[in-house]
């Protein structure tokens, strides 16, 4: 698919799935999308897993559930490992950076091979969810959770979000300029 | 260009850009994609600066200069509106995933338009330097400058960091398990 049809068809798609498995050759190159992103200082924290049926969403979906993620026949956890960026005065922390560009080109990755997805991070802004996702996932708690990307065919057209005009925010030379 | 090209083209242009000016057209289709960019609740926190030749570059690469900048034929600042998101408990802020998000799409769409671009953050992760950028752009205090993207034609060949294994970052079905 061209780049820019892609970068124009990709929505969060937040409603249902039809339930056909998607092949794991998707969901790896989705993966890959995550991993050639930017990233700060090429640390490389950002870590993925896999989920490839229902069998290994639904402890996930347990712990905290929305209508993509109960219904979802592929999903994919992207986790950042805390233990990579030292922790020093002058030592800046990209880890939310490195997640949201690998999410970013995730979900440009699963439309451009024809999947819908979300970038699905509110389940995990509570700690003691986070924790539990965590853990069921089976991942050390120095692994930080952010978010988990149901993949797969949308049941229904979903609903699109709308945008405020192109020249309500961006400016020519200085701030505030026009054309 | 194809979705994939573009995504296995992009590389961080840490070196000179030759002289050649940047159609406005193409700095446009690159804020485009900044604005199609999934954001946080839609709040559209992110806005866009065209510094589209070297007057409106040179006051900025005064403040706080590298080979990129220093040489680009164009340029993209990028900031948030800090007054939309609202200060109050249980209100999450995602300026920070909501431009990084957006920069992702922007040297994306650098690349498949033929130009090479670079997250450049440093400069102003110093609050000194930032506010003094902030000001020579014009831009009030109540937005934040994250980065500034320059873009145009490389001058050689730029480096390109290496990647980790793919089975070193990506797991099945749990953390640690492999296919």
């Amino acid at each position: 698919m061209d780049f820019f049809e892609a970068l124009n068809a990709r929505y969060s798609h937040k409603e249902e799935f039809l339930p056909d498995a998607v092949p794991l050759e998707v969901l790896e190159k989705i993966c890959q999308a995550g991993i050639n992103a930017p990233n700060g200082v090429n640390r490389q924290v950002v870590r993925f897993i896999i989920l490839p049926n229902r069998a290994s969403i639904d402890p996930l979906a347990a712990v905290s559930s929305t209508a993509g993620l109960a219904t979802a026949p592929a999903a994919i956890a992207v986790l950042t490992d805390t233990t990579i960026t030292p922790v020093q005065p002058g030592v800046f922390n990209f880890e939310k950076e490195d997640y949201s560009a690998a999410v970013t080109q995730m979900l440009l990755a699963a439309t451009a091979q024809g999947y819908s997805s979300l970038w699905l991070d509110s389940p995990y802004f509570d700690a003691a969810n986070r924790a539990k996702a965590t853990q069921v996932l089976g991942a050390p708690d120095t692994m930080y959770l952010w978010a988990v990307l149901p993949v797969g065919k949308p049941k229904g057209e979903g609903s699109r979000r709308g945008r405020m005009a192109f020249e309500d925010r961006v400016s020519y030379g200085k701030f505030g300029h026009g054309k």
